[in-house]
């Protein structure tokens, strides 16, 4: 299938270079070349993870897990669309705990009337994720209230609280990885995952790893320069666009990886794949652009989300700490979860543009 | 007690009839008239469940067991006063959960030090509850910051979120009465309900169901039409009378059923009673009167309420949340649900009326 | 080391009587001989507690435990710093509950790989920090939306408020010193309070309780005093003092004790510390301070604080309960609240004063 859609790619490319003002078309052949791209690109992570030892390796899925979102809101911010690298990043965080996890519960729990997984590691994943959260409320409220006041402070603020972010995500690591790993190793009888063997060597690995990282930026550049024109095509808001296309785009891969998991009862992986991935984005990738921001150009970036994002980030946070907090699931849980990602689905499909960001 | 009770049925008729002026009086016979016909109602609605089969009889509880709340809704709703609706669809979702599980949890505590109960089950319900919470707080914001610039979106918003809630409501029921229904069951060894013999004939608690609906509908007219008067001649807001007087009415049989079984320390039951109402207020009985309000005519309801009443459940059921999320519950934990209460009390008794809606 | 540090109480008055413009030096001298006495007020209280029976010792420490933050609080009203006093009162609450207790399931943490406490303690005591919270959001909300068309209620809603708080504090103190007074107990085999013995008399007990009382009151005024010629001095708002400043001066004992206690690995004593100060500051400080503002003289104070404090109380509670309620603690528990201490630090670090109250 991921290998199947890597026909999209030179079709992306072929319709960007003779036929650039079909935007819409542009869009969907971008979009759907960016999953397969995404598809090896993790796959070439994990390899290469799996062969360099479990420490270095978790660094490496911890890093390079969601380079596709980190690649496209690069793009994004090239361009100067601050909002749409905003809007991408709490698309990805609520998608993929309200999503992501909410599809795995509701797959997993329709094959199996309960399922079990540690709930100290879900409790501290959901923490992170809560501090998260409060880092981007102090932003939007400083935003709102004081920033006329103190034009300076917002851009410092966002600096300190990023490097923060980046300092707890680099302890989480420490905990997940060394201290405390024996949280996050799930049901050691259960079956290695499905791609163990054949391994590819470590040079091939390394060489998807460069090509689909090469490739992915370029798509992502086609895809970048679509989204506005195509979303007035649709008659679909750039923020809508943002929060609910483009972050599904980088995190189909965990997707079908969160699901199958589920099917098979490893309910702890299925959950470090959705909340770890939410988690990743949220601690390291947005800090990381924030960071960024400073060298590519243009404005820097600040952590002021604006307040609906920021409320989309918050609401959906606390129902993921009620459900994942008691080490079970079932399928009602998954329902749950899908339908607050339908409801704030709802919100922004209703919502045009022109908010003040 | 609720049999004497009836004598307020033609007392408020004949009031309504020889003295509408005097409308405080009107309004205490209404309402004191609606407390032994919605016990009447919920006692025929139980005696049909009972003989129905448990899931029949589990859809049946279901979907009339906030029967009264409904029809005094749409009384309201008819006379265009669809700032009362909202207020006392607050008042019954927060009552539910602060007044009536508080006074359950606090008598029950001080007959036994410590009471047990299916957190699982406590969890599932209460996390339905953050997401009709979520379903209220999205509208709100949407009518704060969007609406002015798509006066349409609002009433779409609110008609697709009522039907999602339907939908999750109806899994709700699938949920409790067929997939995990050992959740629900409580203890199996646990005396019998109260009234379960002699049992009606299926007739009678049919006929009592027909003439006591038919009853509430008519008082209900007369109580709606009296709110504002007595409030006025009270020196109390309107907005106080429908969260926290109207609130009570349909919910006093309720109350004390939740005390009942708590201080027979069937805790499971005293809870699937008292957050269950509110679940099936905020779900069922709330998206079916947005609905009802395209066919009553006027303007239809959004789900769009004022900011203080969205607080108050959003406050209402974080505590509610927390209390009751690890299967315990001793008098401390009534105490601190029925001091919320009062506290919203003191918040709405000083807040004069003409608040935007 | 308190010991020595008394040092500084003739050197703050020395300098406040000698240099008294050299404001800086005076809010020194004043903060440092703040600490010692305290401790020795603290100390004295415990003796005091040992001495007198389980019951009547447990009320001794609810009552005096933070009588430091009070008398500096009842200085900065008499001064007409109503500011001050509601900046002091939130870095309190929000210091004891993010710093200390971060601080001490930090160093716990590095000790152990995971401790233990009863979660049922932290939960009822994290749910009555949930319930004040309430209680300072809705005067909020209702000073933002309300007060301009009813002047009066604000104070009146304040009030009763107070009382209730008062009343649930009282409440709480019956369930954990009498009723459920085995949920606090921590474990029976613990050794005993390093300074059990030699015991104080009961009179020098009383005498040193005297004397530090008075020494505070007369070193708090002039740290008062001081206080916002410092900050002006410092470049620092006196928002940023109030919260971050006073409020660690008077629970450097209680920091210390809690952090000892989690080292010694008993978890119980040191969550009954942090959390158990933060309670007391908000269901007992407060409401006494705003019932003492009718008597002190100038206008009453109410509870309404402003937005940005709010916030911060709501979450910083809303973390701890994530992060106390499920028994157990690590070292990134502690990392996870420092890290949202210092977002909330930066946050206020950045904001000019002049904000609207």
């Amino acid at each position: 299938m991921l290998t199947w859609m890597l026909v999209f790619v030179p079709a992306a490319i072929a319709v960007e270079l003779l036929a650039a003002e079909q935007h819409l078309l542009v869009f969907l052949a971008a979009a759907l070349a960016i999953v397969p791209l995404a598809g090896w690109l993790g796959r070439a992570t994990e390899q290469l993870a799996e062969r360099s030892g479990e420490g270095v390796g978790g660094l490496l899925n911890a890093t390079f897990g969601n380079a596709t979102e980190l690649i496209i809101a690069l793009s994004a911010m090239r361009a100067g669309l601050h909002d749409v690298v905003k809007a991408s990043l709490v698309g990805s965080i609520v998608g993929n705990i309200l999503l992501v996890l909410g599809a795995a519960m509701l797959a997993g729990g329709l094959r199996h009337q309960e399922q079990q997984y540690n709930a100290s590691a879900a409790r501290s994943q959901a923490t992170l994720l809560t501090l998260a959260t409060i880092a981007l409320i102090l932003p939007a409220a400083y935003s709102a209230v004081v920033a006329s006041r103190a034009p300076d402070g917002l851009q410092a603020l966002s600096l300190y609280i990023s490097l923060l972010l980046l300092l707890v995500y680099g302890l989480f690591l420490v905990y997940s990885l060394v201290t405390h790993k024996n949280l996050f190793a799930g049901d050691p009888n259960a079956p290695h995952t499905p791609h163990a063997t054949p391994l590819w060597s470590k040079a091939k690995a390394l060489l998807v790893l460069g090509t689909a990282t090469v490739m992915i930026a370029w798509i992502s550049e086609i895809l970048v320069g679509a989204i506005e024109p195509s979303a007035h095509q649709l008659g679909l808001s750039n923020l809508f666009v943002g929060v609910f296309i483009v972050a599904i785009l980088g995190n189909a891969a965990e997707h079908s990886s969160a699901i199958s998991a589920a099917m098979k009862n490893r309910m702890d992986l299925s959950l470090a794949i959705a909340i770890g991935s939410s988690v990743q984005v949220a601690l390291f990738v947005a800090p990381v652009l924030v960071l960024a921001s400073y060298f590519v150009g243009g404005v820097p970036m600040d952590l002021a989300f604006s307040g609906g994002l920021v409320l989309s980030v918050l609401l959906a946070v606390l129902i993921t700490g009620q459900v994942a907090g008691d080490g079970r699931s079932d399928w009602l849980k998954g329902v749950q979860l899908l339908a607050v990602y339908l409801i704030l689905g709802l919100a922004y499909f209703f919502t045009p543009d022109v908010l003040p960001s």
